[in-house]
């Protein structure tokens, strides 16, 4: 398989997963200002969810796009990775429409550390299989974003239990250290330099 | 990230939008003519979006298809877009099926505006970019349907909540204006020429 | 626009349009076969409407295939016929829930009748464009099929109000009689022959 | 039509039905973890077709790599798999809710049945048309995989109505057996000896 197909169906399978997100968003009964009111959450967690959809799109696209070859290994860990992603709309519907509750506000946090380790992995799985000297290895560097995001969720998820809204705050700011991830790359790509 | 893949991605997500719309237009149970009557307000509705996002379709390809690179920033840009459209499925349904009540109505203006914005600032992005003596540039010029649209809308917002049937027709309008959009980009693409 | 880029969005609204339909199949509570039972006439009409779509996309795919040039006009009557066929989930689910009840059969009629006159309406403005010596105007000949299936389905729906097992036999036939379109372009594309 | 927009569109279908999917895993009303544990049953039948929904994409994305030549015969055979796989969603749903009830995991079993038939088919149509010495001839080998499952899923289906959860191993025995399928092709396409 050629990278540009695993990359063309990752791509689709993101863009559904953006797109049914908002099926969650369920149309009021009344027509109303107080009948939107209730909705916030749910459209900040939308919000949130999206956020994260599009970085993974970025940095995901950007993966493959410096892969050279695709094993099982590296299909089956895309795949993985895939999987909960997909989870993204149950778990962002279940915290919005709770308006943060600690259970679903841990789940989704859970959600967001099982991503962010198949993310891991599958990075992992195309370096070892492109080399040490590889462009994405370079690119990627010491990985610091990618090595302190899980601890983060971590803390999120245990913040749940006492203060869901602290935990809501930690994940956007992971999104929002995130926001900026081409640089790292794009730097090495102009100037054959290694990163980070 | 080369324009295509960014342009297969929106296409991807626009295609998803303009078709989950259509899981809103629930089957009546009753199999009559009259259950099939309170649906008309919901039908319409679906048009006008259908037309919009099949405008927004349109000409985002026309403006990717001239963009040579895909800065971060751009990148976001369209995303943002993409998320204003991907609020129209909701804003439809709650327009349709509250029968064009005043604050969905107004409500759904809203995300048209939002989205015009979207656009106009990737739009923005895109120009900068590529600087001002860009095919792109030219073919928009001084852009007086992307500078008109917004206020119109605006005036759609306000007056939703005195004759909401008039928003409706001034949205209706805005989409007419816009159905035949390609000719100016088509013009300078054929002959060279400063548009508009 | 290039061809290519209306081929790919359309691809991607009848895969969406044919997958999403099955959302309109939802799992019975009782896990019993009683509980199945009812669900045949919905199933019924999957397959049928699964089946238009799978001739839509394939016939859809051969023209757009020999078209050399995309105008304004194409692009819209292209949007236009997606429309109708955006409407056959809304069609299927309402004719199958209603276990083939005369007005939900006569509307599904209604929707292939429109869905048939877009096609050909599309079909006549990209002939237009490429002139009656192209290899479309050839292959698609004097279009027998194209002329018949509107009668057909215009008989179909005057039936569903006094027989409507018989409507949807009727839909089945244009259906089959659909079901190997390509011999009549690939003969062309293969002997350089007027069709038909 | 060229295999590559065959390949596509089935992706594209795929990447569909993988991800609606997930619709079906309801929010529950509850926040707690007891709201959760009923959900069990549903996220493992989820896992276990997206599992079967990665093998099928997989092994059908290499059996269409290896196609020359699409035939109406071929096309037909590629809707006719697409369309077993969409009911996927479907039973998945059904047999997740009902908790592996009999007839559900029965259901479930005869999808998988119908669909490994489907695929079947369409590899039989495609070496008949590419001819016994192709390389996709050659990479089937005996098949002895393809020819086992059908004979899983049919004890699989006679199982669910004395022991559901042992229909559920089966079913998992197969999707673990394919997991790997890949080494045959490569090896045949690395060394160009008879697989298998």
């Amino acid at each position: 398989m050629k990278p540009n197909r695993l990359e063309a169906f990752s791509d689709g399978v993101i863009a559904i997963i953006i797109t049914i997100m908002v099926l969650e968003l369920h149309a009021p009964h009344e027509p109303t200002w107080t009948a939107l009111r209730p909705l916030w959450p749910v459209i900040l967690s939308y919000v949130l969810s999206y956020v994260y959809l599009g970085i993974y799109w970025n940095n995901h696209h950007h993966m493959l796009h410096m892969t050279r070859r695709v094993t099982g290994g590296i299909l089956w860990a895309n795949l993985h990775l895939l999987f909960w992603l997909s989870l993204t709309p149950f778990t962002t519907a279940w915290m919005g429409e709770t308006h943060f509750a600690p259970v679903p506000t841990a789940i989704y946090g859970v959600v967001l550390l099982a991503s962010a380790i198949a993310y891991y992995v599958l990075q992992l799985l195309i370096i070892r299989s492109q080399g040490p000297d590889s462009v994405l290895a370079m690119a990627v560097g010491r990985d610091k974003k990618g090595k302190l995001s899980p601890f983060v969720y971590l803390v999120g998820i245990l913040t749940a239990f006492v203060h869901p809204g602290l935990s809501g705050a930690l994940y956007a700011t992971v999104a929002l250290i995130w926001l900026i991830p081409d640089t790292r790359i794009e730097r090495v790509l102009g100037a054959s330099q290694p990163g980070d």
